[in-house]
């Protein structure tokens, strides 16, 4: 496999005795919650700017993806316009044109994202579309958190890591097993967007009827992107459904016992071991904390919650 | 990589591109979140613990010292009696006792931290009596961080460090200058406990008249420690007296644009830098992010504040 070229920052390795007596297992984060644009996503969104040849890019994203990418066609010096609903955070719209890029704000009762794309696609002939999610460039972006993940020594027994469209996981698979490394992934879904747990039971992708409304708000997917099912449905070891309690006590034992800031989404991986205590208990558990960026105001009633 | 081990860890340095652009200077973040134990002190706490041959160790410490010493003894098999006011925050107990230590609560009313502390010194002739930051080991600690800023490159034109004790500016500065670095070192102390400003505008330790009440816990001395002082008095570049709403401020800028969780005394040094801007104005400054404990609930009052 090619080196990939990233600027991303390495990942940031926490190991919190506490946190790891309080879950029963010897927990090592992968804390993404300092790369560039506070998430994994900068990963991918660096690896697509930097390799489509087109210097404009559209995309779809209310949150960390938009950032992401906002911030890598800066540093390349290309235009991206971000299609994100009105009602979308403040300070992810600020995030976004803080990065140089152009914030389409839609008012998603009249138009939906999909076809807002589409849209601005027609106008725009010269864009390249970019997936948040279900784009090989995508994938092979966040490979390259795999390949770290494959060279901290000793290996891990599980890898833990968060599931929405499945860009993450398939990506931390290929980036392990381009390393021959065979640690098995578990993925961390939200219970209440459990489309990917059922499209492994049933073999074949499976959305859900309309976004989920989990807190973990970086995984409302419809479905599991068709790149990242052709990873996954042999590529990952098992799905463990979360329900948003758990994922709200991830974030307060993170906040208590490891100093960390997460937004829902990142503490996933926490939540899936609340969740499973049993499967990876005394196991060398790597948590990937895929990200931080969360209201204030959201982050301090989950807290106090 | 981050094995565990029983030396402190090296410190998390981040660079967030958005948290400089609203500071107006090249802002490079030393955390101390993530050592042992959540603060810096965990350097200054095993340091001593391994150098003193007495085997048990008191200390007054209603925050970060009594935790870090409590686990330095642990790892070091020597025991740990801290003595701290009842009405300390729950999870501050529970952690020291967590570590193994003995929790000596105290109604502060009745009797002082000092007279108990010689109580319990008298009751254990045998034990070592820590001061939380008046101890030349204790500076000695603290300077392990100080080397570790001196090999930073390039090199910062100002290193920013909370001041409350005086014992992690003096090691600092101590570790800087052993390594041949002469980097300018700001004190950023809590205006509502500014002894060590009126310190060195007295030319002698000026001491507070009662535990000020600045949110800044961990910088609420009566007075710098006169090891201290013997470094500070001609090593410390000057001392900017931070308003509680700049340290609060601070907070919010770590938690907004740093996905960094800090407790106020850890937000010192970027409340500093909102303080006095003109002197820092496009410079390289090192901030030094003391530590990371603080309540859940504190801490959202803080943020939607």
């Amino acid at each position: 496999m090619p080196q990939i070229q990233t600027l991303a920052r390495p990942t940031t390795w926490l190991e919190m005795p506490r946190l790891s007596e309080q879950l029963g297992a010897h927990v090592t984060l992968a804390a993404e919650t300092f790369q560039y644009t506070g998430s994994f996503k900068f990963r991918a969104a660096y690896h697509l700017a930097r390799n489509v040849p087109q210097t404009k890019i559209i995309a779809a994203s209310s949150g960390n993806y938009g950032q992401a990418l906002a911030y890598a066609c800066q540093l390349l010096d290309k235009q991206a316009i971000i299609v994100m609903p009105q009602t979308s955070a403040q300070v992810k719209i600020d995030a976004v044109r803080a990065y140089g890029a152009r914030a389409d704000l839609i008012d998603v009762h009249t138009v939906s994202r999909a076809t807002r794309v589409a849209q601005l696609a027609a106008e725009h002939p010269d864009a390249y579309v970019a997936s948040a999610y279900d784009d090989p460039l995508v994938i092979a972006g966040n490979a390259s958190l795999g390949a770290e993940l494959a060279r901290f020594t000793p290996a891990f027994d599980f890898i833990l890591a968060p599931i929405g469209g499945g860009g993450l996981s398939a990506g931390i698979i290929q980036g392990l097993r381009a390393q021959g490394n065979p640690t098995p992934v578990v993925g961390a879904e939200p219970l209440l967007g459990n489309d990917a747990a059922r499209s492994l039971r049933a073999g074949e992708i499976v959305a859900n009827e309309r976004e989920p409304q989990t807190i973990a708000d970086g995984a409302r997917t419809l479905s599991i992107g068709k790149h990242n099912w052709a990873i996954l449905r042999d590529g990952i070891h098992s799905i463990v459904e979360t329900p948003d309690e758990q994922i709200a006590q991830g974030v307060r034992l993170l906040f208590t016992y490891a100093n960390l800031k997460v937004e829902p989404t990142g503490a996933l991986a926490i939540g899936a071991l609340l969740t499973q205590p049993e499967t990876f208990r005394r196991k060398r558990v790597c948590c990937v904390i895929s990200g931080g960026n969360v209201d204030a105001r959201v982050y301090a009633e989950i807290l106090t919650g």
